[in-house]
């Protein structure tokens, strides 16, 4: 394998895209616990985060301390088509391709790195954002599939879809989402502007796709929440406006496991990609 | 929920159709271990086997003591779409739906009865078997897929499919497949028939499919191995051929791992069935 040194640039940032299946992890990092947590200690769950594995996977490649900015903080058993991350090595490199499968090679098979990329020292992982997109996906038959076990969210009784859809298109712009939010979220602004909010359904699934500039915590399954309670009839269509309106969190639905939920990929500002 | 007394029909034998993931569980039935065990105590994995959970739910839904019986004893992490499995009951029956969901309620969300049906009394899940199919299912691409993680054997290196199907017809016939079976299989004869052995691509996925009349101890995962090896041109095609004839286990490839493997359909002598 040939290795390749720039003397001129000592520290390289690289981009990462990665897949994983969140089941066996405590989420991205453990930084879940929001600022105000008033305990003392905080709880080992003893599992292992995604960004813990992948850090130790890319400390044996370059073999210097190093540390993973992730995009998103996903949740525990929270999924991921395309998280992204950076970080910075000054090391010699090997050619991108044989970087990415070093690194692959050194993950448990339930963790992907997609993509290799190196980026300009503008971009950051978390500043750099521009927009994500999420997937919540349901599986609406009167039977669970026990292939699926954990990768979504059962549903026996049969969703109203056009009432799932309209309810939806309401998410859309910006508004303040704090009715959609968990408490201790640790955020000033609760401001957040969705793109896209769609319902699709192809035979026994049914997904919500949610597109935004960025989502407080638990947003997305709180949101995926309400729309399933109102495909379920046990809220009015409605309620989306309302609950946006009053930013009361009793007024939003049950928040829906983390199961079902992909972060599916993220988008970022042009000045910050590789040219 | 109504209830339905047949008092001259005491006893009811029931048949299940069940599909399971199998990584959380040692395997179907703790019987794994042959006959020719030499050990003195049987190892504890601390994994329940699928017939225990079941067992455990029907229990709590026909409310006496019973013992299912199971079509195919899967070993440890291989999964189910078409296990087949019988049982008596001589208590007050409640609807078939109603049975099905009920059972279905008790178990965790990596088992589901798919369908249950009354069998006249001769029915046997593992003496009426006319026939089993068994798919084989390999990720063929230079990356992991995080989603399947534990549903799938992972192969990087693009597998001559043409040459798989070649090797992969010479399995079909009524052979000795004392080569292909792991030592202490504990059975007088290994001669079995094998009806059907296809080797498909569709995108990433290659899956072998074998319908036989019964199988040897890891016979297929070493079936599978031996096609695996030969995709790879680490064997010749006319291995499968010399293996069958020469009867030697150490012609045949390695065992493929449990995860790839599904137990997909079982038919039954038709005397046998519902009417």
């Amino acid at each position: 394998m040939s290795f390749v040194v720039d003397p001129s640039s000592p520290s390289v940032r690289i981009k990462l895209t990665i897949a994983y299946r969140g089941t066996h992890y405590h989420g991205w990092q453990r930084q879940e616990i929001p600022p105000t947590w008033k305990g003392e200690t905080l709880p080992d769950h003893g599992l292992p985060t995604v960004q813990e594995c992948l850090e130790k996977a890319i400390k044996h490649v370059v073999r210097h301390p190093l540390n993973v900015v992730g995009s998103s903080r996903t949740d525990s058993g929270v999924h991921a088509k395309g998280q992204v991350v950076h970080f910075d090595t000054d090391k010699v490199q090997i050619p991108v391709e044989g970087f990415r499968r070093a690194i692959n090679s050194r993950l448990p098979g339930d963790i992907n790195v997609v993509k290799l990329e190196h980026t300009p020292a503008t971009f950051d992982a978390i500043g750099s954002t521009v927009s994500k997109r999420y997937q919540y996906v349901i599986w609406n038959a009167i039977d669970r599939n026990p292939h699926l076990y954990g990768l979504d969210n059962h549903r026996w009784q049969t969703l109203d879809v056009d009432l799932m859809r309209q309810a939806a298109a309401s998410f859309v712009g910006t508004h303040d989402f704090v009715g959609f939010a968990k408490a201790g979220h640790g955020r000033e602004s609760t401001v957040r502007t969705i793109f896209n909010c769609a319902v699709s359904k192809r035979k026994q699934f049914v997904v919500i796709g949610v597109e935004g500039s960025g989502f407080l915590w638990n947003q997305i399954r709180i949101m995926a929440g309400t729309l399933l309670e109102i495909g379920h009839g046990e809220l009015p269509a409605d309620r989306v406006r309302v609950a946006l309106e009053s930013g009361e969190r009793r007024l939003a639905g049950r928040t829906a496991p983390a199961n079902g939920l992909y972060l599916q990929w993220i988008k970022f500002a042009s000045n910050s990609e590789p040219a």
